[in-house]
């Protein structure tokens, strides 16, 4: 299955240096979420190749404007591009509010349906799921309310060991039975035991998005032992009475959370506009965490 | 005195090809005026080495999102970067409801003052004036209330013939009263007629700025003899019902304008995203009216 994360904005606050606010978009088998909307989110969209009408929901954190103010933009150019398909909304309560009101005065009634599912910042709660997938929310410590995201896959069915099977002449309707991990009784009384024929499938991945947080480790069991963790780490380590300040990360931060939760992997990404370079956060967190990477725009990151 | 505009965005409705939706910088004697913002206008001065700081006043026709989604993010931004001088908006009455919502729910205090003067689409009225400048509402016939709007330069004072004052000792003093076209009486007697050492100032020059609107000839007079118009030029003539139903003007019927108008030199933008190459537009609207430029982003023409 198809589980990658593309980077669409990696600037935190104001866009600078070619970066853009924060947006990433989501492929989770096809399914296409967009996390968070920065200004501009829609033209790095066009500049890297992508469909802004494949997108199937958008997950937004909060409502500083860094992680929405493209949403209304990219919601108008879908509607004028003829997009039926309904939209989903994952957001803070508000956020419908300023949409209505901006489509309002407008004049603007979309061609497609809009799904708001408002999501608060009390509890972890599972806010989505279909046959592949489950979304959680992470509750995280910012200035205001704020959520991150947690893509968690589905146990997968047991693959087949097809040529032990074909060898031993299994008919093809017991497939799905052994799939799910069953040992059959054929007609006859011949025992198939699931343990010959299927394997185990590969573990459920899960990606953990944290982006506007303070690091106070209020969150760390929401997001132990993660595939891959996205983490902001806004500031480097000298600049920690700031991010506290803020409530943001520093990039030393971000790589002892990757290390205390047991993440597979780290993406460290909304960046100061006062880093022209970025190679101080990378070699920061990664002198903590080794299997560090900077959340880049226009890369594609395999989960 | 400095009198040029900066294309930042030509496209309508949505970006495509590289094409930012409408904003242009207006730079009246290093006084700075954005007219309109779409998404990515912050961006876009990023581009061009344009600093958001020297904004004065943003002037916003109408509230389609591809004129104002990128005005809340360049208010967060100069907010952001420590601005402290006044901003001024003349802009339709709700987006002050829209900015303030924003604000509210992202719990920002702007560290500046904004200065929201609300526009109306009645009648034509002086909305700006300053010692160079006086700025009037253009009423525009489009699908919401609209305005565009006629930047005039005030009448100047009259140039000093600075060798023949000094070749007839003229004191110094009375030099003010001579650019302001006063005959004098020296001490003693001597007539000083101002004829003889002043000549006229340069005409005062015209910039007129008309976005989304049928061509309807309604508002003709309001930009009579302009030195230079910029009129949107959404479509083709070929699309000619097309731009009727949508309250748009043809590339033809911008031409025609400018003609009929007296127009010194005529601008078109806007254009539709069907618009891969932009010469068909620019050959037809300068087939009626030869002194035609296409408004290109980051090029800038002197008014």
């Amino acid at each position: 299955m198809k589980f990658e994360v593309t980077i669409l904005g990696s600037s935190s606050a104001t866009p600078v240096f070619n970066r853009n606010p924060t947006a990433q978009l989501l492929n989770c088998n096809e399914k296409i979420y967009l996390i968070d909307c920065g200004e501009g989110t829609q033209q790095q969209m066009i500049r890297f190749g992508l469909k802004a009408s494949k997108i199937d929901a958008v997950f937004i954190s909060h409502l500083h404007g860094d992680h929405y103010f493209g949403l209304i933009g990219l919601l108008s150019t879908m509607h004028l591009n003829g997009r039926i398909k309904p939209f989903q909304i994952f957001a803070p309560p508000p956020l419908k509010e300023i949409l209505e009101m901006q489509f309002r005065y407008s004049d603007t009634i979309l061609r497609y349906e809009i799904d708001f599912i408002p999501t608060t910042a009390d509890a972890p709660a599972k806010i989505f799921e279909n046959q592949d997938m489950v979304v959680e929310t992470i509750i995280l410590n910012h200035r205001i309310p704020t959520t991150g995201f947690k893509f968690t896959e589905k146990k997968r069915q047991r693959k087949l060991r097809s040529e032990k099977l074909e060898a031993d002449n299994i008919p093809l309707e017991y497939y799905p039975l052994l799939k799910r991990g069953l040992d059959l009784e054929l007609p006859g009384g011949r025992i198939i035991a699931n343990a010959d024929y299927t394997i185990d499938s590969d573990a459920p991945k899960c990606y953990c998005y944290c982006s506007d947080t303070l690091a106070d480790g209020s969150y760390l069991d929401s997001i132990r032992n993660c595939t891959m963790l996205y983490h902001e780490a806004t500031f480097l380590d000298e600049l920690l009475d700031r991010a506290n300040m803020t409530h943001h990360t520093t990039a030393l931060q971000a790589g002892s959370i990757a290390k205390d939760v047991g993440a597979g992997k780290l993406l460290i990404g909304h960046f100061s506009s006062r880093y022209k370079t970025l190679l101080p956060l990378l070699e920061e967190a990664s002198g903590v965490f080794a299997n560090t990477e900077l959340a880049l725009e226009g890369n594609t990151y395999s989960i």
